[in-house]
């Protein structure tokens, strides 16, 4: 079927929407691509929905081809499941949730863990079931403090989950590496440019997990490679290599100093720098203590918290969330400063910590015997060559200082570079953390239950149309590839003359028989509107019915290079379906 | 790709679910096609889905054959639309209701007209952008008092919506019959035995309106037809013919009688009878008084409504709420009665009523002229020859009364018939109910505004699994049309000999590469267990590989008519591509 410009639901806008920042959430609302219904609400237009039908395709295509069994669970769920594993609390404010009108509690599911583990404990039975992977293309919710970027970070978005089931860690690894085949093979169709990097598992349980980012300078995921391995992870997964312990014997005792008005890193290593101490102190000699509060998910109370690190390293608050997960984590206000009377601000070292059993936990730079000044819980006192493992022992280390371009790679081989993407796949061991909540077990071969061991492996396949369109686009709109174009060619009638709009509809009804995606622009608008119009909406191949017919050609517009080739008109319908593989 | 029953995630049942009722329910329970997650919401297994799948399919076909363009609004959506025309309010308890974590708040979507008549009017102005038919198939929420019969009535079910924007009333009604004539080509496919019946409109406002029902003893929809034209109605919408008024002039005046121990229609008739009035009275010449109470949409306080109707019949709740709607209804309680004490109780009149100013609608047949012995108002005293325009003045009349077999037609050809059926389709003239909600307006060819007039019309998607279902089994189990069946042909591979495994692999492969859709039992169970299961999937064709193979023969039956042939196994593939017409 041709589409026809003439009545497609399209109206292209000039302006970029007042809402939008990003390039592709600006080019899919002016494309006429989807529109906005609420924040973080999208509805999708004529044009987008083909692309997302055609992402969604291929997502299928791969997830069978690796025997995934397509099947859908209900987005409107029962709290049961979720409470049983902990997940109705422990998701809070971004979880919708709502009443029936009996008062039941419901859910509006942010992904299906429970309902696939409950469904697989209910059809099968024997160890000659497993392995199997089951997957959903399904609408999902999550009430996101900040929707933002169009379809990028949306709060009802459609996500490709899928979930293996294994009866070994070895299964789980075979069904792991899998998904991860069949998500390169997705994305490389797709036409993405991106990295795969070790991932923080954060509130999901389990081990290994990596994440597929979309290189994207506008990306909302910070990411660091190595410059010389191969290494690469998300921020909130890099480890701090730590340095060796150092021996407590025969070092220099603690030392109490005066330090008037050095509330800060700065002017305190000023002052030791002029203090006539016979060393020199830079800001990673000093260990600053950053108070901060956590609380457990369905909790009343919060609890304090101190994260101590060297002191030319700020505190990354999504690392330190990702280390306190499942919990919550805020900084002090001064309602709580004020409730603490033993936090001298500006001067809080370990000594008050500890006296007042507050849980303290350091970078791992803060290894054993290493010295350090940092506050002595007086006004203008800070305490030089207090040793850890000596004058302090920590209640653990923790990740949650800033990671810096030039930092060592956590697997040794050279330095890290920071870069940014857009999450587009995240594949997880799971392990047996729904197994064990929900017991699901297969009876083995000589009768004994084996628990089973499970996997997640998540697209977000709504977000995969703005993770293109941000990739792929340039001044004049977007730019897709032929897979998931909305069509294959956009014939564009430039010109009233009679035998131009003839010529133009022959060669849309014969490319469009030729099994061609044809979209044709029948309407009255000038050449100029129309041009402007084929860039904006961003197929791939544009050909241009025109002046040129006078001498018998057509123009063939290749979008991606800009590169303009003049096709005698008898042969175009063969030329393009040779461009386009048909 | 084959589906393998030895991998399938596919567990069929000897038992009937405990909550099932219905044939259909039980049976795609049974036959592993769907599970049950909570009350009225369900999960798609693989053969569910497929099944679903292709009626999607079907569906959008057609839907695209009218000019329909599909586009997808959210299931979630802000409160401001509804409230805007009303519905919020009006939809009552069936609507489920959220807020978000900033207090905001949001409905799951019951249909979409609001969301589509505000995208029209974002995306289109002149009176060249119209008509146009918009359409999307997506997943929709009521929070049914009672979800019943598995799929039939969810509180989680997909849809196809589609609405019609026309400048004229004649553009609208084009647009209603091309997707009335789509409809019986969808319904005609998937192989539905069906009735087009007037339907009442209900909440949705506007005029014309018809709705599909299947036909199966088990729906929940009552309708009628006439035994002799082709007059069909449901339920809601069958009209009663006023009898001519009669004259007023020179009747006999009303006359109170002492009718002790009468509260009764039946107790009443029998008194009057034996009175010596010199006539016979029926309980059709007794006007029964039913009160009830209505409250509008967002209103605090509850109405009382007093429904005069012919004591042969009763109120139909359901016919006498599509009445009343939008406003709810409900039968007084004794709180009630105990708060009205002009109520007499058993000899309600409607002297009572008039003077305290309640509203009273009365049944069509209850004309000006007509007498009635009815209640005065008084215990054990009851009032003959009360003459309607005379003796009392009804506010209005109603459709209340109960519709019975043997009634005439409303057309005034012949009687009607009652039969039940299952909802499938609704087509609906909607009018400019909501473009005058959100003044929808198209420039015309003059610069004046034109006001768009509106059509909706919905298929239950994810019901007609369970319609078809319903009509379409036996007591062995699924009986799929060919289209929409989850595959062609249902290979049995029934035995343990070698020859009979490898040739009913390799039959699965020559079919799969034919282009037909195979599911293989490739299983190590019996051939009885396997021949159940076949039965109960319900694919059209079944091939069996079995002992007939040591003489060169495999068995097709047919799923339908249950009828085996004998076919050369060199032949079959040929054969089954002819019946299939692949």
């Amino acid at each position: 079927m041709i589409t026809r410009l003439s009545t497609l639901f399209l109206r292209t806008l000039r302006e970029d929407p007042a809402d939008a920042e990003m390039p592709s959430h600006k080019l899919l609302v002016r494309a006429g691509y989807i529109r906005r219904v609420s924040p973080g609400i999208y509805s999708w237009l004529p044009l987008g929905l083909r692309v997302l039908r055609n992402i969604e395709a291929v997502v299928r295509q791969e997830m069978d081809a690796i025997g995934g069994q397509e099947i859908q669970f209900p987005a409107l769920l029962p709290r049961e499941p979720y409470q049983a594993t902990g997940r109705w609390t422990e998701y809070g404010a971004d979880l919708f949730r709502l009443r029936d009108r009996k008062g039941g509690d419901y859910l509006l599911g942010p992904t299906h863990e429970e309902l696939f583990t409950l469904t697989v404990k209910g059809e099968l039975s024997s160890y000659k079931d497993y392995p199997v992977i089951l997957y959903q293309v399904q609408t999902k919710y999550r009430d996101e403090e900040r929707p933002r970027a169009g379809i990028l970070r949306g709060r009802e978005f459609l996500m490709k989950d899928s979930y293996s089931f294994d009866l070994s860690d070895e299964g789980l690894a075979r069904s792991y590496r899998a998904h991860r085949e069949a998500y390169i093979k997705i994305f490389d169709r797709l036409g993405l440019r991106y990295v795969i990097v070790s991932a923080h598992s954060g509130a999901m349980g389990g081990s290994k997990s990596e994440e597929f980012l979309a290189e994207a300078e506008t990306g909302e995921d910070t990411f660091v490679r190595s410059t010389e391995s191969g290494y690469a992870a998300n921020v909130e997964a890099v480890t701090t290599p730590a340095p060796p312990e150092l021996p407590i014997a025969g070092r220099a005792p603690a030392q109490v100093l005066h330090t008037p008005d050095t509330p800060t890193i700065d002017t305190l290593v000023e002052h030791l720098n002029g203090a006539g101490l016979g060393r020199t102190f830079s800001a990673a000699d000093t260990l600053k203590n950053v108070m901060v509060k956590t609380r457990q998910p369905g909790a009343q109370q919060w609890e304090l918290l101190g994260v101590g690190l060297p002191g030319d390293r700020e505190v990354d608050m999504k690392r330190l969330a990702a280390s306190l997960a499942p919990a919550e984590v805020a900084l002090l206000d001064d309602a709580d400063f004020a409730a603490y009377p033993f936090l001298v601000k500006g001067y809080i070292g370990p000594g008050a910590l500890a006296a007042n059993r507050v849980r303290y936990l350091v970078d791992p730079r803060v290894a054993r015997g290493t010295a350090w000044a940092t506050g002595a819980d007086r006004p203008d006192h800070h305490v030089i060559d207090l040793l850890c493992g000596r004058d302090f022992t920590p209640n653990g280390t923790i990740e949650a200082a800033q990671v810096c371009a030039g930092d060592p790679s956590p697997d040794g081989a050279g330095t890290l570079v920071i870069a940014r993407g857009i999450e587009i796949g995240h594949i997880f061991q799971l392990g047996r953390k729904y197994t064990d909540a929900f017991a699901l077990d297969a009876l083995g071969p000589e009768g004994t239950p084996i628990r089973i061991t499970m996997g997640s492996y998540g697209i977000g396949v709504s977000r995969l149309v703005g993770a293109i369109a941000e990739q792929s686009h340039d001044a004049y709109g977007l730019l897709w590839p032929r897979e998931i174009a909305p069509a294959d060619v956009h014939v564009v009638i430039a010109g009233k003359d009679e035998t131009v709009g003839a010529t133009g509809e022959r060669l849309a009804v014969e490319l469009d028989a030729s099994g061609l995606r044809v979209i044709l622009d029948d309407r009255l608008a000038t050449p100029g509107v129309k041009f402007a119009d084929a860039e904006l909406i961003g197929v791939p191949t544009i050909l241009v019915v025109g002046r040129g017919l006078a001498s018998g050609v057509v123009e063939v517009k290749d979008r991606f290079s800009g590169e303009r080739t003049e096709v005698p008109v008898e042969s175009v319908v063969a030329h393009l379906r040779e461009l386009c593989n048909k």
